[in-house]
């Protein structure tokens, strides 16, 4: 079987910032996601325990250009701002054809 | 500390179908899993946004050749019909040797 | 865009184990993480199935060292008494210095 590796894009952001978020992940180019809710303590720089409670993990397979613009709008956007940290994960998929967007 | 590289395998599913594929992993070599609730919107074939709600994201940690079948049963029995989406991922454990299955 | 590459370290948890696991953690130089619920069955070395029942999924994102020493302890410490499973992932971060501990 042939696998192709693409990016999983792994973001826990506070809650109140779902909406931005998945709207910005759908203008890069994601496909797909998924949302699910964690607790967290979290730093953000050198302060550590800036926020508690809950937050989200939002997730979304993407070509690795896309990953890319991802990573790069939510540092510009969100980090200096928001306790929000990403990630991305390479990741082995049967059919990667349908993760890529069309942007 | 001597690390092993197994496979972490990654099931994104309507929630529907959480005992097949449980029933399913366990019989391709899988002995243990965990599932966490998830919402998403996803993707199948060239259509977007075909699902929206709640799903279950299954997780499993296997050896390499467990991860090959089990992405292969994926693919030919949910793939088609469900909004099903599964990954593999390298990670790396202290002891490989209990996630190894018997069949 | 220039990315570090850092460890996601995971952790499956009995829900009983958190608040000693979290301190574990940051004693051992992790400077954030996050808790969601997850439900499982596991494995303790040969026997299937000992535990189900709610579980944690940790998660911490740190450097390399501070990873290993993470693994080290939970094997030592969690392994062979409690229904604890961890791995390591390598992941790619914006900005690798701010997962670093002080320890």
């Amino acid at each position: 079987m042939e696998l192709t590796t693409i990016k999983l894009v792994t973001i826990i952001s506070e809650a109140i910032l779902e909406e931005r978020i998945l709207h910005d992940l759908q203008q890069l180019g994601a496909r797909g996601y998924s949302v699910g809710e964690v607790r967290g303590e979290g730093t953000r720089g050198v302060h550590a325990s800036e926020w508690e409670g809950k937050s989200l993990r939002i997730e979304t397979l993407v070509a690795p250009e896309v990953a890319d613009k991802i990573l790069q709008h939510l540092a510009a956007a969100y980090f200096p701002h928001f306790a929000v940290i990403a990630y991305t994960t390479d990741v082995q998929v049967v059919r990667g054809e349908k993760f890529r967007g069309q942007r």
